[in-house]
């Protein structure tokens, strides 16, 4: 390599690392405000979040990344570079020009909008007051709709959006997954709704002591293979997963007495996202290439071990006893009943707290909707009239409120639109790699029902997680599976299990 | 205030604001590296602070920096300065002028120097091998002798060392004070080991249940007002205190099944820094001022609460009976027993496991021999001839054994020379307050018999916490007892308390 480039390429390195520094020391504060930092500390830790992500976003635009993606992007540089160094310039630079389009003073202005329209949120949904929410989300739109104009509309103004969190995935390829989504999924809702042999759930309805369901949750992360010494469980009031490098994936669950299920499926969702970041390639830590390549592909994982796995009928084959083992006296049904209650499905209100089938439906309400506001002129006004519509036409419910309904998420107020779809891609996602696995692996059936998880975790590091960010979603998908995202996959996995548990027919 | 002057104090503030976040932020994963963050990740982890710290550092000694403290140091430009604004500008002067005098490689080799020489002095630790140890120590003082020379040596070389972490303090003021307690506390203590009249320890030679343990530490805390909404409880293997900022403030403690004192002691010393830290003035937070004055003014606090009050007699005709009904059916002396035992006095090898009274001649064989390395010419490899010497002319007994003797202390591979004297600084500081909050509160003994503790640490607050670096050691005790440094009250209080324990004359 030229001796110039070869310096440019040391010195580019040396910032990328500076500025995946700053992003683990933020991580490491977001977890510590999350777990349990004492709240009169929470004002002068915000000042010191401020002071350290606009140190982190200066780098991330300074002049001197400017001048190395520039030059390591010239033709004949970037021909030296080897392949993962040129991934590194390619997601730089794009996130370089993107930062740099957007003016710093609207940038720190749109900071400071979205905390606040989040509190008031908060307040809004309590007081269950859309008008009081309404001016802060018009608001937030509107510099979404500015973002667009700066960044540039792709095929539509949605896609701008959409492309943040699934690079490469459009309008036209959600309207046509999510259409077939939609036509399978509603009527098989009302099916469900009208059986007459519905689960019992008698056996969930009771206390579980929560140093139980804690060692019931540590005892099936470790059976998936979570590694405790590059991890932690702590609890956190909305369950989440934190990679701060390979070495250090925490995760947090909650516990409540009578919503065993509530920790168990938070636990193996988030020990889904711990195990792709675990096993992100160590050649790739101190690179913005070490991570979950996009939103649906690290949700594609959650879903896979908290779904696909974890509420199985083969898991709780084996699993079941661990459980009766763990409550003693507590669970007398058989494994069958065990697995029925779990996979109880019910349209309801609230996304968060719904099953496996309809949530694709809380999902695609929402993508509806977002792409009304962007592509089609809705007003924010509208949202609560066009919600429940939506859940009436789709889950035959309509909303008594708008807690229940339009003020039930904190993503619009904090701005993320084009990020709900990602979590039905990852149910698409999950349902088309297990499909794949399963003709690889035509053992997979049994070793779920022996608790053999590890060749599991194997094929997925091997295929999706050892590769972080350096191959797009769209790669991966089509290297694994040899196609593009296919709904099909996820549509017939969730008719054969549905029609099963409720003896449709 | 002159305009030119007063955007400068703004800029200079802001300045000071952004050094103190990259210290919380540091302050963060410290607290996390020692409490529970998994080993895989420590890795990477030690890079990021590398990045981190490099980048405070920088600030601390940029042109920036330099050039506000000029300006704001000119007689004219200082003299509109309000008081507080003053103190920062000499604090930072102060720190500036140090680290300048330091080139950067020097320091960076340092910084490499010192990690090394406390990972293989806990080897040679380990191994019972002085010689292993020998080439970094030599090294380490060494680099500290250059330190000596660009700092320039005060009235003797060690002065420099001193000044470091007790402004103002002088080998002069010590030998004297230090004197003083040495000859009072050799004959103490060689009486107490001829004592017939021995506590009986064996109520405390039972297994505690360390769930219980915990619950006597946070219960003990609570009495002495620490604030568990600016701080928390953790496990680490050396217990410390870290003031984030005065609203988080976290502790740690230890337990072992077998010692009840070790987790009941450390968690009130811990917590006595931590009251210090939790009620400095919340004006000085974002400045250099928002900590402690000095070591021995911290260590005075810990002391005063796990000494003066933890180790009292009156503090346990109050709360022995807790320590009962934690612990039902397991105590069964009287409450002088268990008094007794808890201030068992031995000369024993290791200053960690000491009590109180031999505590101090520990830490005087220490300053003796690093007073003899920088202004006598003492050579590294005639340390463990000295210390066992020491041992057995001040305490009456011969370490067997290097672990046992000079490599005990993790302090001098980490280069912290001058840092042992605060130790017993603390101990002599906390006797003399005590001794003034006696006369101006006549009520203390019965307050602290009944468990009334508020009024101790607002009495420290109003004289010593709220205060934080803004005023000296000096100053501190000068202004609160009219006199400065003295080691009477301690050798006072040793004596009267050990005699009457041991039923001496």
């Amino acid at each position: 390599m030229n001796p110039v480039i070869e310096q440019q390429v040391k010195d580019f390195r040396e910032l990328v690392q500076k500025i995946k520094s700053y992003e683990e020391a933020l991580g490491v504060m977001y977890w510590d405000l999350r777990t349990g930092a004492p709240k009169k500390g929470m004002e002068a830790r915000s000042e010191v979040i401020g002071v350290l992500s606009t140190e982190m976003f200066k780098l991330s635009t300074s002049n001197e990344m400017g001048e190395y993606v520039a030059a390591l992007s010239e033709p004949e540089a970037y021909a030296q570079l080897d392949e993962m160094n040129q991934k590194i310039v390619q997601e730089c630079k794009k996130e370089y020009e993107k930062s740099k389009k957007i003016p710093a003073k609207m940038y720190q202005e749109y900071v400071v909008l979205t905390t606040q329209a989040e509190n008031v949120w908060e307040e809004a949904r309590e007081a269950d007051d859309f008008e009081m929410f309404k001016p802060y989300l018009e608001k937030v739109v509107a510099y979404n709709q500015q973002f667009i104009d700066l960044w540039g509309a792709k095929e539509t103004r949605y896609d701008t959006l959409l492309d943040m969190y699934e690079p490469g995935l459009t309008v036209a390829k959600l309207d046509e997954v999510f259409g077939e989504v939609r036509a399978r999924t509603v009527p098989l809702v009302a099916a469900i709704a009208a059986s007459q042999d519905k689960p019992d759930m008698s056996c969930l309805e009771q206390k579980f002591d929560i140093d139980k369901q804690r060692e019931i949750s540590l005892f099936l992360l470790e059976q998936m293979g979570y590694d405790f010494d590059a991890g932690r469980l702590d609890v956190s009031v909305h369950p989440f997963a934190t990679g701060l490098n390979p070495g250090d994936v925490r995760i947090t669950t909650r516990y409540d007495e009578k919503d065993l299920p509530n920790s168990l499926f938070s636990s193996l969702h988030e020990g889904g996202h711990a195990l792709y970041e675990q096993n992100i390639s160590k050649d790739l830590i101190g690179t913005p290439l070490c991570t979950g390549t996009s939103m649906g592909i690290h949700e594609s994982q959650s879903r896979f071990w908290e779904n696909m796995i974890g509420r199985s009928r083969l898991f709780w084959n084996r699993y079941y006893k661990d459980v009766q083992r763990i409550f003693p006296g507590q669970l007398d049904v058989s494994a069958d009943a065990f697995y029925r209650a779990m996979n109880r499905s019910e349209a309801s209100f609230i996304r968060t707290e719904s099953d496996e089938l309809t949530y694709n439906l809380h999902i695609i309400i929402r993508y509806e909707i977002e792409k009304m506001l962007f592509n089609e002129g809705l007003s924010v006004a509208d949202l609560p009239a066009v919600w429940n519509a939506k859940y009436e036409e789709y889950l035959g419910i309509t909303p008594p409120s708008d807690s229940l309904g339009v003020l039930q998420d904190v993503h619009w107020g904090g701005g993320g639109f084009g990020y709900f779809p990602s979590y039905s891609l990852g149910n698409m996602y999950a349902a088309q790699m297990m499909h794949t696995m399963r003709q690889e692996m035509p053992e997979l059936d049994s070793y779920i029902e022996q608790g053999r998880l590890a060749p599991i975790k194997e094929w997925l590091t091997d295929k999706v997680y050892q590769y972080g960010k350096s191959q797009t979603p769209g790669e991966i998908i089509q290297r694994i599976t040899g196609e593009e995202l296919n709904p099909t996959y996820l549509i017939e996995y969730l008719e054969n299990k549905f029609k099963e548990v409720y003896n449709l027919q």
